[in-house]
């Protein structure tokens, strides 16, 4: 039976380390509290949810915090103004656009409108630029949960064969490059030989993929996806995917990943819940990414006193 | 026997293609030849050659063009300032800096320093992290030109398993990301299953990969490294390395790719020969980019002047 990857219980020991670090950094540097600001746009139940989850975690470990909130209707003009007032404001160090923004506005545009030093979802194309040529940089949450996941759980990843399912820009491929790439480089890569699997891997095939590979990463949204018979003895699973469904059983909804879990985590060494598995360690990581933010930007703040 | 991949004949006619199209451009639109300066540091003599042949690549195809010479003495600044110049020089269009530069000088500033739009490398972080994005932008020459190959020829990429040996950042990371990717982006990339191999992988699991692969591009400069056992009977093969090697026969200096070429083209279906595959290719690329640059900037300037 695999061993449980407790992401809830990671996410918190990381919380506990930052809130230290947090302290301490303040107390011995003389630095005010590192502060994030977020901005929601409209009305949507789950980004609402999500902003306010990230809030409670900032304060948690002892980070300042402020929502922004705009109606549906804001300009992109309006929008990008307020960010360029936010990147030029040495009150703040993190700034963080919950996504999806309304349909008026383009996206790519207001990712990329946020400074890079304070880019703590690692959106900007210069961010996933240095991200991919194993620059230091701010690197997006989920895919640095995901692998501080496998680091903490000590998976070996070095010469190991490792399947991302699924090419998002925000998941999966930073994933991939994470896993592939050298872990002598600025973002301590894990050396893997990495597969890239999508919607056009046919399904034989990603089932003949998964079966050699040590590692899975998925992050497709399809429930069920990846069965036991996909899977090799001892091999580590971790679930990006997050679906809603209605329990036919019980009539009520709940959340699944892209993983039978049941019947996979019988033949799994490792294997993430969901939830409890990826989530918090995202939540976990944007207060990392927030404080990297503020130690850089108190850095350069005291370079250029000098 | 493997159908050869001429990537000289091809790299000729697309050079063809783009005189008459610049051409066109400069009658009917009534704008100036395109053209491209290139820095040239030191007196490497490869460095020498490569922008030699670049040069004349630029005038076949109607490209103006003028190298910089400058001592290995030239300082980062003094780099940096003229680059930041020809960024300014409305007559310039594309901005090539030959690497590798001295070491005294930071090579990744000095790719950054090149304006997005100029970039006929590709190597700008920003425009690396557009080309991960799956963004329009201009992308680095070798991985094009391998696209290129792959199209021209007509083999099948959509949903066929690819191998990438060697996780270069120059080459075959940028190839990987145009052969996983979504083809319905702005690269046209080529919707493969992509396993990326490199350094770390153990020798046979990259024969495993290799060996159910309808692709393989390598790019690792470790001669003989694909072996005709290796190789899915109609695979194609896309051999981007490049070694001088002494024949034990005769004692001459020769250049071979990684690929063991006279037994793998009995099995392959497709196969470039080195030289004369990919080489030719990153040269006419080069070309292609300049175009592309000075079609923006033409643009952008007439917008500005509405």
């Amino acid at each position: 039976m695999a061993k449980l990857i407790d992401g809830k219980q990671i996410a918190a020991d990381i919380r506990v380390e930052l809130r230290d670090q947090i302290k301490e950094w303040m107390e011995q540097g003389g630095n005010r509290a590192p502060h994030l600001t977020a901005i929601l746009i409209g009305e949507d139940p789950a980004s609402n949810t999500y902003v306010s989850n990230k809030m409670k975690a900032a304060a948690d470990v002892g980070i300042t915090s402020k929502t922004e909130r705009y109606g549906a209707d804001i300009t992109e003009e309006q929008l990008l103004k307020r960010i360029e007032e936010l990147n030029d404001d040495d009150s703040v160090d993190g700034i963080l656009v919950q996504l999806p923004v309304p349909g008026h506005i383009n996206e790519r545009k207001v990712c990329n409108s946020v400074s890079c030093d304070k880019d703590v979802d690692g959106f900007n194309e210069r961010n996933i630029g240095r991200l991919c040529l194993d620059m230091n940089t701010l690197i997006p949450c989920t895919p640095l949960g995901v692998q501080e996941l496998i680091k903490r759980t000590e998976i070996e990843t070095f010469g190991k064969n490792a399947v991302v399912v699924g090419r998002s820009k925000n998941v999966g491929m930073p994933i991939a490059m994470l896993l592939h790439a050298d872990g002598r480089n600025d973002t301590c890569a894990m050396d893997a030989t990495v597969t890239m699997c999508h919607r056009f891997t046919p399904p034989e095939e990603l089932a003949r993929f998964c079966r050699t590979a040590d590692i899975i990463v998925t992050a497709t949204g399809v429930p069920g996806l990846i069965k036991a018979d996909m899977i090799k003895e001892g091999a580590a699973i971790i679930d990006v995917g997050i679906t809603r469904v209605t329990d036919p059983v019980t009539g009520k909804n709940k959340l699944v990943g892209d993983v039978d879990f049941e019947e996979v985590r019988k033949v799994a060494g490792h294997i993430t819940p969901v939830p409890g598995g990826v989530g918090p360690m995202t939540v976990a990581m944007l207060m990392k990414n927030t404080f990297i933010a503020a130690k850089n930007l108190a850095r350069k703040k005291a370079e250029k006193e000098k």
